[in-house]
């Protein structure tokens, strides 16, 4: 185990590096947050399938608990039941659009992790800065509990539990807990926990802040302990679910799919569950007793329980809903808690836009009318008057607006359209528009995964350690 | 599959290239033999531990459930179910003895396997030819069910089911179903089925082969049709046990077994079994209501049932004990047989041998003395009498010798005591002789592996073809 107790201290030391400028010290932190030998406990896999590039070095890294998919080399790292998906790596010959320019890719693009440790944290790669187009980096980073990097190569960052950057290129930055950070490209920054972010700049602006007080009862991380509260505890409740699927080879299915759908073998999926036609539910996610209709996903780490989504419902990473009926379109951004009762239900009318990071926890039944966009916490009625908007208002927006906790800046058509462009682009990677030929997405094309585990050195000093392992077609 | 198909076809036409001067064509045996869907089916794994040299390739080729452990490289190759064991394989800097030379060993030796078809097929490293000391090949080879490659390199070669080369050197051979051949090295031949023989130039020749007509009961191997008899019988019928340890990622062990001792997560046990101390049981060993005492060790595809082994017992690859008891010392060849039932046991004295692809298959109760050695079909007390001898007797042999169908030639002495010699390697190499300091072997130094699954292509133009793999320390 001395070998990688000395990886995990040269990855703190790196990232303390990076955010010496900040007077960061992630040592508190981290240390004890994983006993390194829950590293060695758990044995790592990856997928392989004709559609995604295979390109997979390993090297003086721990893997355990993670997915991979596309193109990825790991080196001086510790992913601890992590999970990387490369499935929308740009390939050599692809012609990236960035504003008027046209660029040329002249390799295929891959997924490179360097002195890094990441913590349940999903990785997902549709990264648009045109800086690094072939290369994917996150490097001297450690990110936390149910964290999203995604589209955003990242270097000397820290990031906190069930923290969001999104189509951002970091460096040197603290991202909070619970902070959503989708701005470009921003560096030495520290961003205060419970922080929604969304900026396109030279064209719009928008702000919102947890109340740190309220956002503690959901999740907080203070220094020597491991992330507290609501959040956590809802997931621990849960995680003996997934014990047997992570304990068999092949798991035979207990249901059966529409063909144009797919069910990822690590997916739990308790009784009655509906699941309709160009459905993906993808590795991790939970589904009980949920109706999913034709052209939902649900995605990785997102938890779906006693609820209906009637249809094109996107269910983005770590993503709540309990008690709740969506209507068709519904979009629920990453992270976002939604909660009803068994006798007060909450009801999102067709096409509303729940923004990432957003909770909505109600004692009362709660009805958001179709077409809006919600930010923030909601926990009534009045609450959410203040937190949400007619998507058609907000569209109206053009120059600075604030309403409750959120500050706006810039022209709401172009935030509401990048949402709409967004949204139609996930549906359309996943498979939702499937014709029986045409716009095959993740849910038709990951029907037929195979999976492969590996497993560290078991004793001795390279413990914990994997071999180096490359794999290519 | 298409892949697959043309790999297939590949190594069916270079083996009968080599095997053109015999007149001798694979393909009716081999068409059809094991379906192609069945080496998608089924994932391949490979163990590491400290103890082991690291270094696998995979390239082109499929490797459904193989096991591998040491340096092994796989070329254009199918391995269906087969295991490699690259855990005696010679280090850089080994003197190799042979004869009056010593001959130093300047680089790792590693197995490499290239244009073979491997069914069922143990390989095991422990190689002596001094031509060849540093790379173990088998080359444009077919070798099918429960055949075993003990430390034989191989090119050009067909081993029916159930054949063993053991310390041989075979080129362009058929090798018939059920033979064993331990020759130093040959090419050209055509070994029928049931042929036992052992031979040491210049020192001894020993020569038995069964009735084709006795031995067709136990295996008889036809083109177009899988090889039939009560041998493959027996398998198939325990097959169901073998599902279980393959189902389950982590298994739990169902037993504790002392802590000098290894049990193989891949093995089965039954109710009733105990381990010893200093044992070694094997993956794909299966072990019933048996007694295994101190030092004992049950190899790969060996089937205890029923069973008492005192100590020191060696059980060679796919050897079979069946309501017997067993002495101390008492050593049962690969692939042997033994068979009593329950009112009618076999009992063999210590320090017997029981040579390789022995039958011995009673309906009345039997007992083989101690220090005797016995070969060839034995169904009853006057076939004992006639395929046995006190070792001591047999020493005393020199010149030329028979009885029943064996015949023998050279120094008796020589023959038992390269026998005597192999037994005491074998029980050292495996750990019967550890004193909780010293002699460390297998049973001690197997107890921590880790075990990988990888998968092949599970559609699409390279279905049941693995991607490349090279995996290093």
């Amino acid at each position: 185990m001395k070998e990688l107790k000395k990886l995990l201290d040269r990855i703190v030391q790196r990232v303390n590096i990076n955010l010496r400028e900040l007077g960061y010290d992630i040592e508190p932190f981290v240390h004890g947050l994983i006993p390194l030998n829950q590293l060695v406990k758990f044995y790592a896999f990856y997928g392989i399938t004709p559609h995604h590039p295979l390109d997979f070095q390993f090297k003086h890294s721990n893997l355990s608990g993670s997915y991979f998919l596309g193109k990825c080399r790991v080196t001086n790292s510790l992913l601890y039941k992590s999970d990387i998906r490369g499935d929308e790596l740009k390939q050599h010959g692809d012609m990236f659009r960035f504003k008027d320019l046209e660029i040329l890719i002249n390799q295929d693009e891959g997924i490179d992790i360097e002195d890094s440790f990441l913590i349940k944290t999903l990785v997902h790669n549709y990264s648009h800065d045109p800086e690094t187009l072939e290369k994917f980096f996150i490097k001297d980073t450690l990110s936390t509990h149910y964290a999203n990097i995604h589209g955003s190569p990242s270097a000397g960052c820290f990031l906190g539990p069930f923290s969001t950057v999104d189509l951002t290129t970091i460096r040197d930055c603290v991202i909070g807990a619970y902070s959503y950070v989708q701005a470009g490209e921003i560096s030495h920054l520290n961003i205060d926990p419970g922080t929604i972010w969304v900026r396109s700049p030279d064209s719009f602006n928008f702000l919102y802040r947890y109340s740190a007080e309220k956002l503690s009862n959901y999740i907080h991380f203070t220094p020597g302990a491991s992330p507290k509260g609501l959040f956590m505890d809802f997931v621990e409740d849960r995680k003996k679910d997934f014990q047997r699927v992570f304990d068999v080879v092949n798991i035979e299915s207990s249901r059966s799919v529409p063909s144009n759908s797919s069910l990822d073998r690590y997916a739990v999926i308790k009784p009655h569950t509906h699941i309709g036609e160009n459905v993906l539910v993808a590795q991790r996610a939970y589904l009980q007793n949920s109706w999913l209709g034709k052209g939902s996903n649900a995605q990785e780490n997102c938890y779906i329980i006693n609820s209906r989504l009637d249809g094109n419902n996107v269910t983005a990473h770590g993503g709540k809903i309990i008690e709740a009926d969506l209507g068709n379109d519904v979009f629920v951004g990453f992270n976002s808690f939604l909660r009803g009762c068994p006798d007060c239900r909450l009801i999102i009318g067709r096409e509303s836009i729940i923004m990432p990071h957003t909770i909505i926890d109600i004692r009362e039944p709660l009805t958001i009318p179709s077409s809006h966009i919600v930010w923030g916490l909601v926990t009534n009625q009045k609450e959410l008057e203040v937190n949400s908007m007619p998507i058609k208002t907000f569209s109206t927006i053009d120059g600075l607006f604030s309403k409750g906790d959120m500050l706006f800046e810039g022209r709401g058509a172009d935030f509401v359209s990048a949402f709409m462009n967004r949204i139609d682009h996930i549906l359309k990677a996943n498979g939702a528009y499937f014709n029986g030929t045409e716009h095959k997405g993740h849910a038709q094309k990951n029907q037929h995964i195979s999976f492969n585990t590996i497993q560290p050195y078991p004793v001795g000093k390279l413990e914990g350690l994997y071999p180096t392992i490359s794999i290519q077609p």
